[in-house]
């Protein structure tokens, strides 16, 4: 049997869609890569970064529209490391937020693969950075918090909710559109004004993001948020107030940054 | 009086400190600035990659060591513009994470100044990414905070210690540094159990980062957490368990993937 050296696992941040927005070190590994493997929310223009003779694993989905467990991923990152190839794992935003890159970093080390991160713009930087809407500002916000409102099958929503209900620090809520109604009535009932102003973000930094506007108790109830598509991520605070209540300025953003 | 067009001013956000952790859109973006304002903590190298005769101008000191009003900053923002330059506002990590990008926005569109924000890769997530330190993770961590521990000459910390001593978030402490004994007095008077861990990390992502692990209620104590040069960033919360108590890893990493 060949004594092969393994490959290394780059865990790294594809950022929150703009393909612009990855770091240079995220286009440089992905660039040397021998295969990609990548979650759902990675656009085909940032897996055109990679050389065109890579392998691409899609782990994001199955034919039958069920997402890989994430012991299959770990399965998949180990065999193609002991192949001795060099591995690109993209993930959206950053993979130590809400990534589950530590995750497969404990996996990956344990049998003696090296791996190493690089981090991504987070969905909340780039939302804000499109939306105007900043995650801390003097006077309105001394800090911000990012949780997640998804809750796993059958168990309710397990957060610290008077701790949540801090009218001083930017709330951030990821994969939160289903229980959005749960998340904004519990954050009420523990203190938080109903007129808190508050904003959801799909599909942010992409030529397809929309951003609506409305006070904490108008969240749920939003039949245009309601029907927005995924990812949504709801930011809910008083900074809020400064985002500009008009279609996104990306295009705009682009258009300028192409002229300068 | 000749009648210009404004320049544009783009809030950018410099990173933790590596250059490679810039995004492709704010390398564009500073190579094709006219001039450059930069903050203290940018570095020599992130500025280089203006084009050389570009104007840069140093926000983050004056020649007697003071750092330069905010005010004082917006004027020079706005007098530029005014020139028809086209701006590279340089912030360290993001201009919309403690970077008073939004302040100096407000002030330029006031003032009918087209601007722009471009996010960056804040402290937290470029310590995390090297140390190993995840921001969330399953089981120790829902989700993630930022908080500054700076205050105003004379204010006490205000800071909601209550909510602030949640054990099931991340807890990241910009500007800390000065206030860490009282800042982890108050966490474990309101429940934080003393032997959380915790870590300071000092410069990250750059070759000078050093980073030292103790529990919550040795961090003020520890000499060599005092003796750290600034930037310092502390971590504290379960997650901080699984980091490497090791050298950082960056010089390692960069050596890996320029051999990729």
């Amino acid at each position: 049997m060949k004594d092969l050296r393994p490959g290394t696992v780059f865990l790294i941040g594809a950022g929150p869609g703009d393909p612009d927005l990855l770091t240079v070190k995220a286009v440089r590994a992905l660039g040397r890569a021998d295969v990609v493997v990548y979650d759902r929310l990675v656009s085909p223009e940032i897996l055109a970064l990679a050389p065109t003779q890579a392998e691409r694993i899609d782990v994001g989905k199955l034919p039958k529209r069920h997402k890989v467990p994430q012991d299959q991923i770990n399965e998949i990152l180990l065999r193609l490391a002991r192949q001795g190839q060099t591995v690109a794992r993209l993930k959206g935003g950053d993979p130590l937020i809400f990534g589950r890159g530590s995750e497969e970093a404990l996996v990956l080390r344990g049998a003696g693969i090296p791996c190493h991160y690089i981090p991504g713009i987070t969905a909340a930087q780039g939302a804000a950075s499109t939306t105007g809407v900043p995650l801390t500002h003097r006077g309105l916000a001394t800090g911000v918090r990012y949780v997640t409102g998804h809750r796993a099958r059958d168990a309710s929503l397990d957060l610290d909710w008077f701790s949540l209900a801090s009218g001083d620090t930017t709330l951030v809520i990821y994969m939160g559109a289903a229980n959005i109604g749960e998340i904004a009535d519990n954050l009420m009932a523990h203190g938080l004004p109903a007129d808190t102003p508050a904003m959801a973000v799909s599909a942010a930094t992409t030529p397809r993001q929309q951003s609506v506007f409305a006070p904490l108790n108008e969240l749920a109830g939003n039949a245009v948020i309601a029907d927005l598509p995924a990812p949504v991520l709801f930011v809910v605070g008083q900074v809020v107030s400064l985002g500009a209540e008009t279609a996104p300025v990306q295009e705009t953003s682009d258009h300028v940054l192409a002229q300068v």
